[in-house]
C-alpha cells in the first residue's frame, strides 16, 4: 500500500456511487486513488504515510505475538457490527488470548469487481474506529479486486502483532487441576445477530452481536495480580468447542455446570427456533479464562466490572460467570451438568453448524 | 488453528480425491482434520503444536518489520510457480525491501466449497518448501470456506514479521542524489508465464515466471557493506511502477536508460504479441535497489553472484544491471532514455494491465 502522491494527474475523488473496478486492484493509477480516498484517509498514521513495502516499527519491550483470521461474514453488516469491526475484534482478541497487549494489525482486502466504494468506506471507518478503540494501529496492507461472481463482495484478512511480558504469557500447557474456568459473559449472540440479518429466515429479534475487543478485560485480570493460566475466545463453534479443543490439548477435563453459562432469553428462543444449542453458537467478544481455583472470586469481580464498563446493550447488560473448574478425570474431556442434574460429555461439532459467522 | 488431537473419532483421513465442504471451515471436527491432515502436516513446528490463539514467538534482536500481501492469482498453478510459492516469496520479499530479515508468517485460505484436498495439499507443501528455503517459518494459520461460487478456488493471505538492525533499514527517506539504480534481473517473465497458462490465450513458451524469494541477495548486498538507501520489489505494474512510486515518494528524479533494462527475448516477444509494455509486466523474483552511487559496481557484482546461485532455469540465466542514476530534476518523475535516444517520462499503468496476476 503505497501512498505518496502522483505527479500525474489522479482520477477525480471517488464518488460515493462509485463502484470498485477491477483497475482498482491493478497496482496503477486507479489503485492510488483507492488506497489515498478510501484506506489512507481512515487508516492515518507516520507508517501509511511512508508508503514502503512493509513497516518498520518500534522495538517491543517483551516477546513478539503474531496471529491471523480471515474473515467471510455473511451478510458483512449485521446488527451491532460489520465485517470491519469483526476483523479488527477478531485477531485483536486473538492476541490478548496469549496474555498479550495487542499494537499493529496488517489488513488484507480481497474486493468482488461492482462491489460499492460507499459500503468499503464505512467497512473502512469501522475498522478504524474499532482499532482506535483496541488501542492498536493499522500499518500496512494489501488490495486485491476479483472479477464479478468471483469473491462474495469483500474478504478481509487481518494479521495482528502485539508483545507479552515475561511470566505474562496465557497457554494451554498452564492449565492445572483446581483450575477455576470462567466465562466473560453470555453466550451466542454473535451468531443469533448474524442469523437473524441473513434473508429467508424471518428471525426477528433486537438482538445485536457482541462484538467487540476483549483486549482490556485481559489485561485487566493480569494487572489485577490474578493467576491466569488460559484464555480462548469464544468464536465458530462456540463455548462448547473452545472447552473440547482446551480440554484435549491440556489432556485434562474441564468441568462445567451447563446451567451456569449465562445465555439471554433472545439467544435462548431463537436458538431453540432454530434447533441450536446456545454453547455451539458463535460469540464474537466473549472469552473464556481459566484461573488459578484461588483466584476465582476475584476474576469474576474483575470480569464483571470491565462487563459493566463495556456493555453496549444497556437492556440486556452482559454477565461474567464461574462456569466450572478442571478436574483430573476424564482427561481430555468435557463434563457438562445439565438442567436435570445429569453429565453429558460434550463434543466438538462434528460439521458446520452455522456457515460464515466470522 | 488448533491442532492437539481429538478424543472424539476424527472422520477418516481425507482421501486425496476428497473436496473441501463447508463444514471444513465450520470450526469443528472437520476442520480440525483438514488443519491437521493439510496444514499441521506441512507446517510443522512448536506454534501449530501448541494450537494456541496466536504464536508466542522468541524476542527480535531488532525493530519489527510487519507486512502483507493477499494473492488471488489465476490460475493457481502456472509455469515455475503457484499460488502457494507466490504467498510465501511475496511477503518475504517484502520484509527483504525493508532491509529485514525475514522470520514468521502467518496465512489465511478462503477456500470455494469444492475446492479439491489434493489441489490444496499440493499449494500447501509449496508454501512449505518456499518457506524453508527462504529461512522463514508459519506459525499460525485461519482456514475460511464459502459457497460454491462465492470465491474463484483459493484466495491465501500472508503476514510477514522480520526483523532490522540499526541503520540497516531501507527506505524511501534515505535515497539521494548521485545513488544509482539497478535491477537484480531481467523483468516481465511472472507476467508473460501467467498470461501464458491462461485458457484461450494461445501463447506458446516454455518460460517460467520467476517467483523466487529475494531475501537472500537483499541481505548479501547489506552484509557486503553496500550502502543500501531503498529497494522496492517489482510486482503488479511492474519496474515501471516501482520507479514512478518511488520517485513521487521521495521527491527526486529516477533516471534510467531503458536499453540497460534486461528483458529476454522470450518476455519481449510475448509483450510484443500482447501488446505489453515490458516495463510495466509484474515480477515475483526481481527488485529494484538504490544504493550509494560510489557502490554501484560493487552492488552489481554482489547481484551478479546471488543470480548465479539462485539462477532456476539454466538456458536463461538472469542477470542483474545498473540501469540509471538518482538526479535532481524533474522531482518527482521517471525519466526514460529509450532505445531511439530520445527520453520520455514513465507514468503510473492508469488502469489494469493483467488483472490477477499476483
Amino acid at each position: 500500500m503505497t501512498l505518496p502522491s502522483c505527479p500525474l494527474p489522479l482520477p477525480d475523488s471517488l464518488d460515493e456511487d462509485a463502484l470498485v473496478t477491477l483497475a482498482h486492484g491493478g497496482g496503477g493509477r486507479l489503485m492510488r486513488r483507492l488506497i489515498e480516498d478510501v484506506f489512507a484517509a481512515e487508516f492515518d498514521n507516520q507508517w501509511m504515510r511512508e508508503g514502503h513495502d512493509g513497516a518498520i516499527l518500534e522495538a517491543l519491550p517483551g516477546r513478539p505475538v503474531l496471529t491471523t483470521d480471515s474473515f467471510v461474514v455473511s451478510p458483512l453488516f449485521f446488527p451491532g457490527g460489520d465485517i470491519g469491526e469483526l476483523a479488527v475484534c477478531g485477531t485483536v482478541n486473538d492476541l490478548a488470548m496469549c496474555g498479550a497487549t495487542p499494537r499493529y494489525l496488517t489488513t488484507g482486502f480481497v474486493i468482488e469487481e461492482g462491489f460499492s466504494i460507499a459500503d468499503l468506506r464505512r467497512v473502512v471507518r469501522s475498522m478504524a474506529r474499532a482499532a482506535a478503540s483496541a488501542g492498536v494501529q493499522i500499518v500496512t496492507g494489501d488490495t486485491k479486486v476479483v472479477e464479478r461472481g468471483k469473491a462474495d463482495g469483500l474478504f478481509i484478512n487481518t494479521a495482528g502483532l502485539g508483545f507479552v511480558r515475561d511470566g505474562e504469557e496465557t497457554r494451554p500447557s498452564r492449565v492445572e487441576v483446581g483450575d477455576a474456568i470462567l466465562v466473560s459473559g453470555d453466550v451466542g449472540r454473535h451468531g443469533v445477530a448474524v442469523l437473524a440479518a441473513r434473508e429467508g429466515l424471518g428471525l426477528e429479534t433486537d438482538l445485536l452481536s457482541d462484538c467487540a475487543p476483549v483486549a482490556g478485560a485481559a489485561r485487566a485480570l493480569i494487572d489485577a495480580g490474578i493467576e491466569v493460566h488460559c484464555m480462548r475466545d469464544l468464536t465458530r463453534g462456540g463455548l462448547a468447542t473452545a472447552l473440547v479443543e482446551l480440554a484435549t490439548s491440556v489432556d485434562l477435563c474441564l468441568s462445567i455446570d451447563e446451567t451456569k453459562v449465562p445465555v439471554i432469553g433472545a439467544v435462548r428462543g431463537a436458538a431453540e427456533l432454530l434447533g441450536l444449542d446456545p454453547l455451539y453458537v458463535a460469540n464474537e467478544g466473549r472469552f473464556v479464562a481459566i484461573v488459578r481455583g484461588a483466584d476465582a472470586e476475584r476474576c469474576l469481580e474483575v470480569l464483571a466490572s470491565e462487563a459493566q464498563a463495556a456493555s453496549r446493550d444497556a437492556l440486556t447488560p452482559f454477565a461474567p460467570a464461574l462456569i466450572g473448574e478442571v478436574r483430573q478425570a476424564p482427561a481430555g474431556r468435557v463434563l457438562a451438568t445439565t438442567t436435570t442434574g445429569a453429565e453429558r460429555l460434550l463434543g466438538m461439532l462434528s460439521g458446520e453448524q452455522l456457515p460464515r459467522i466470522c
